[in-house]
């Protein structure tokens, strides 16, 4: 992944750039984020998308919502501003959490940070951001090293939706597993599950891991039974949205299925996620609130109707994979195996 | 269903006319199928699909095939081209025995026919066709009266692909079970998978639960899984391309998910089909050949590339249910519970 899904151009008064991921794999466009409003539809649209992602572009959605105020605002000024920015860029969507943890993270930066230098304010606020940015970068090549002997020699892996370096500042949660264990020399093959509605794993997944020169086969999300029952899929890793304290898991619209099914063939269910992911306030998956989106994009995905206009439709971006169904979940400070409240607990408290 | 999804048009030299299905939900056309070939690309292509529907299409294809021996053809010369009309026939789908058993039961005719008098002969062959397809209509009724007291007053049902009157003569399988509560005033919903790559659930099945004023809703097929959860599904109905001696069922590519994850949250699972649907020579599903279509049905689905062009694809179109998953098969003569080799011998060795 050379170029960047998401990097800040520039100082205070640049703009950040984000590659268009709406477009992929038709067309390979960087689109400039100039001001918070255009930051906060690149969320919502999922130009940008991926939960590491839409924590840093929320975090450079911060920054850019600082040049607001006009002239010679004072640090009350300055520091309301930044606290409006990040109640909107709260909004655009609910069920990642990694958006919330990485406003938090700019908030209580600022609640630290002297603004009667407005200057100064925002360069600590954009150094924060840069920090997130730089340290997702970090966590997903620790996540790939932690990960990667769970590949092995031959290994036939499924994987669903995007967690790849699209998702990411780069490299990826899942897909950062499967880039290690090729650095590894390993020889392994990926089937992957195009996810509907908007197809971000036969748009992005394989679009990064052909470019990889992995060995890459696209199904659609209601084939993995049928290559489970034969024999064809030894591990399933997918990323993750949001995880609760006992380790149910949100993850995109699909996911839950697949981990039925990868129990009902003794097929090892893998997450892959950053620590951050975690929101040790939820005690289980039931309270993780999930996105629901526009009928449009299941029954008018290409600008032409699929189905009867006036059908009613469903559209749950994400559903939840109870905790009893994962294997085990890899973060960029180790694997937590067979992750309940117990599990996660000692993991959390033992610094790891 | 007021219009035919396949009836014949005229005596034997008429032609066969079928609502081309490629063209739903955006356009509703009827094609003239006036000779054999046409008939095979009208199969292959998928203008006419559905188990039984494609029985019907075969016979009709086997008539229209015994127009072309020239002039003073002599009765073994009738009788080769009907056989080698039949054997081109059973070429362009493998899955849905239908085909098969329809073909086999007009070369039966055929065995028992003289061919002295071609015009006679085609008649009878013709009179075969018209009664598969009579037959076929009276078996989705039976069908829809034997299931409908599975469906309770305010009862929430999914179903997967296309078993509608699209996929027989008329009035369907799954959905005759729906359209037949529907008559008996019971108030129901139903939730169609979209079907995943050529959206037979959301272009076909939406389509006639719309028409016939039943309540429904489209969601991916990825989406079952998280409406089992939330308590959404109250049954699970679909059709069946091949049923083996001892139940294993073959049926649209993501029908066994549905399967897996209906016995994982209690709900359950039914196969409607016509008995015509077994095939008694299987022992179990491991021997039914299972299709694979075009690489470009999944990754160019409205002539634009949603993944790398030079992608790997597998695209597998059906896939085999164990019969350990089906709560139940309706067919026009009774329910068979738990189906397995004993009850499916039983049930017909009972003659019922």
């Amino acid at each position: 992944m050379a170029p960047a899904t998401i990097k800040w151009s520039g100082g205070i008064d640049g703009w950040a750039e984000i590659i268009d991921q709406t477009l992929l794999p038709e067309e390979y466009r960087i689109a400039q984020i100039r001001n918070i409003k255009s930051m906060w539809q690149a969320i919502k649209t999922l130009q940008v998308r991926g939960a590491p992602a839409i924590g840093i572009a929320a975090a450079y959605g911060a920054v850019l919502g600082l040049r607001e105020p006009a002239g010679e605002a004072g640090p009350e000024q300055i520091k309301n501003q930044l606290k409006k920015s990040c109640d909107y860029l709260r909004t655009p969507r609910p069920t990642a959490v990694n958006l919330f943890w990485a406003l938090a993270r700019i908030e209580k930066v600022a609640a630290a940070t002297d603004a009667v230098n407005a200057e100064k304010f925002r360069e600590r606020i954009l150094a924060e951001a840069q920090a997130i940015c730089a340290e997702d970068k970090a966590t997903c090549r620790a996540i790939g090293r932690q990960g990667a002997d769970l590949i092995r020699q031959d290994s036939s892996i499924l994987t669903h939706c995007n967690a790849g370096g699209l998702a990411t500042a780069d490299y990826g949660t899942a897909l950062a597993v499967m880039f290690t264990a090729q650095e590894q020399h390993k020889r392994f093959q990926v089937y992957v599950d195009e996810t509907r509605p908007l197809l971000q794993g036969a748009r992005l997944t394989a679009w990064e891991l052909v470019h990889a020169g992995i060995d890459t086969t696209v199904i659609c999300d209601n084939m993995a039974g049928l290559l489970m029952r034969q024999g064809k899929i030894d591990l399933v890793i997918t990323g993750a949205d949001r995880i609760a304290a006992n380790g149910d898991t949100a993850n995109k619209i699909g996911t839950y299925p697949l981990a039925v099914l990868a129990q009902a063939h003794n097929i090892p269910f893998y997450i892959a996620a950053p620590s951050s992911t975690f929101d040790l306030s939820l005690p289980d998956g039931d309270k993780i609130p999930i996105e629901e989106r526009a009928k449009e994009e299941i029954i008018k995905p290409w600008g032409k109707f699929i189905a009867p206009e006036n059908v009613k439709v469903y559209n749950p971006a994400f559903d939840i994979t109870p905790h009893q169904y994962i294997s085990a979940i890899i973060t960029e400070r180790g694997v937590i195996d067979r992750p309940d409240t117990q599990t996660i607990r000692q993991w959390f408290d033992g610094g790891k």
